[in-house]
């Protein structure tokens, strides 16, 4: 696996059970996999040369991240090394404009959108529809907000272009909430959908995910379902996609990011589905039967454990284990850092309210915005 | 962790999501654990200096089973090392002898018993009670029916005496079935008793465990429980104990062995209780509070998956993982030969026969004593 952060972690995790040989390629030994697993290269993933020499003796090679070259993963590939999922499929996470381009194409609905040339294209974008705000993103090397600018103005709108990267105006979405649909596929084609789960964001960092999402209409579940499996049918996905949705204040779903990988809106599915995104993860990249998908609870609910003000998140520990036997802590490791994600918790049960201020108390104690 | 089998590994894998610092001291770099750790001590924890240097920096030491001396242990403890189990409570599991007499003086009900000096002595036991066949073990060094010896003449009686390692005689119970009664104790004695369970073994190996034991009497099942607990506060067990039973045919149960480890009988808890042994075990070790021991399905199956005639476990997955979406594999990454223990299914659900069935099948084919 390539790339050391908390997905390799518990991909790592996930992988233990089968008896499988993971080697990972780290930037750093401190990276939250790296201090975990037992076979670790640290190196540059951007070199062809570090990943190549990582690569060989693989047999498949997949990511923590979609930060690797595209035509290092064709290298890779003409070295005989199994790339999943494939730098066809990758394309699509890596790169926003081919991302619209290929969902046009497939008929899979986004948001109005088009790549813009500079501030007074965005401009126009806006004019030929409601007009401000639009949101402008660069179409590659985005995460967590980063990479994505809100903007209400013409004046917003230069910022965006300074980094020489091509930029994507899309409309503002009147959503009524953030969905992601999560499917797992195999080589041969099998694939798993995972309940549709209700994520919701603060500053454009996932906070808490609920799953199944609540009241949701059984038919838009089952639409938002085929339409993510259709997505990685069209774009060859191998492994973990989630796609994120807006589900429309007039009832459509519209397309907002796809990651192909372990995702976030997944970590849910570690204590509260039958098998887990990682553990499906790893069955699909190895090409072996895919994992029941479904839910072991009626409710599952996962907040992000953000940074805080106090360096040791463990101090935690003590209070929210007593106060909550059936919680789950699921750390990184990784030093603290003011609104850096470095953990999340899990609960689940019948009541979805009582789960909720169960996940929240925790996520919030162990940041530190709560003391009791 | 001292010890780098499955255990360790499995124990590894359970203090991943806690984001704590793991260090192993495993015979070689190919144990079990080993192969998936970060940080990897290689070296033999018979020799007190590479304990104690293996020690130094850790915050406290555990053990993946129980053949470290004890005078080992309190050299450790001596250099202020919190070692727990510690030494004081580890050699009731250590040593046969030691136990039986620690058993008696609380009460607690053991089979009839006495340390036998020679074979003639042995002869005498058995005429004592009801004559042959009776049980002789050497007090230390035995497990999974090693160090084991089912005496039925006084011919029988001499084998166990030849190693020069003191003798217990201990009658043969009748006993419609095998429990085992698991719990976790931390160091300010908190602790939490899983649902007792039904142990099968065949020759002398643990094969399939059922939790909870089917068809057992709350009264007797609570009455197991209470025993476990206070053997492990009587002892001053910290972590998970297994103390495996004898259910009499006249209605007792009776104390067969004890385990101051996560143990095979546990191994159910990965997939079927809220929190499972390895977890609980971690947690007890670090002096944090208790995970809620519920079991999360009606039924949980574990059957061991011993090595067979294939070199290559990783084949049978495509079928078993195939006909069973729910099927839980958990493998060692050991070396197979033919009898050992190289990892274990799980599966549960609500239909006994239908879960039994299904991990019989997996491990039976992982195996390779079926095809199809």
């Amino acid at each position: 696996m390539v790339g050391g952060g908390q997905l390799a972690r518990m991909t790592h995790e996930a992988g233990i059970p089968l008896g499988i040989k993971f080697k990972l390629l780290s930037d750093t030994p401190q990276d939250s996999a790296a201090q975990v697993a037992g076979e670790v290269v640290i190196g540059d993933y951007r070199d062809l040369d570090t990943l190549r020499a990582f690569a060989r003796g693989c047999d498949v090679i997949t990511f923590d991240h979609e930060h690797v070259p595209t035509e290092h993963l064709r290298a890779l590939e003409a070295d005989g090394i199994p790339v999943r999922p494939g730098p066809d499929a990758l394309v699509h996470a890596q790169d926003k404009g081919v991302m619209r381009a290929k969902l046009d194409e497939i008929g899979a609905p986004s948001p109005r959108h088009r790549i813009v040339a500079d501030a007074a294209d965005a401009v126009a974008f806006a004019e030929e529809g409601d007009g401000f705000p639009i949101i402008l993103k660069t179409v590659r090397g985005g995460y967590d907000g980063k990479g994505v600018w809100f903007v209400r103005t013409p004046e917003d709108a230069r910022d965006p272009f300074l980094a020489g990267v091509p930029v994507l105006a899309e409309e503002k979405v009147d959503f009524v909430r953030e969905l992601a649909a999560n499917i797992v596929r195999s080589p041969h084609g099998q694939a798993v959908a995972y309940p549709v789960v209700e994520s919701r964001q603060v500053d454009g960092v996932c906070d808490t995910v609920i799953a199944p999402a609540p009241d949701l209409d059984e038919e838009l579940a089952g639409r938002a379902q085929e339409l993510a499996l259709r997505i990685a049918k069209e774009l060859g996905v191998v492994g973990h996609l989630a796609v994120e949705l807006f589900q429309t204040t007039d009832g459509r779903i519209l397309v907002n990011e796809l990651a192909m990988r372990p995702h976030n809106s997944g970590h849910w599915t570690q204590d509260g589905a039958i098998t887990s995104q990682f553990a499906n993860h790893v069955r699909a990249v190895l090409d072996l039967p895919l994992g029941d998908p479904r839910p072991r609870a009626r409710w599952t609910v996962m907040c992000n454990v953000l940074g805080g003000d106090y360096p040791d998140m463990y101090q935690g520990y003590l209070h929210c284990m007593a106060r909550d036997p059936q919680l789950k802590i699921h750390m990184y490791g990784k030093d603290v850092k003011p609104g850096r994600k470095v953990g999340h918790v899990n609960t689940y049960g019948d009541d979805l309210d009582e789960v909720l201020e169960r996940a929240r108390h925790a996520a919030d104690y162990l940041r530190g915005t709560i003391v009791e």
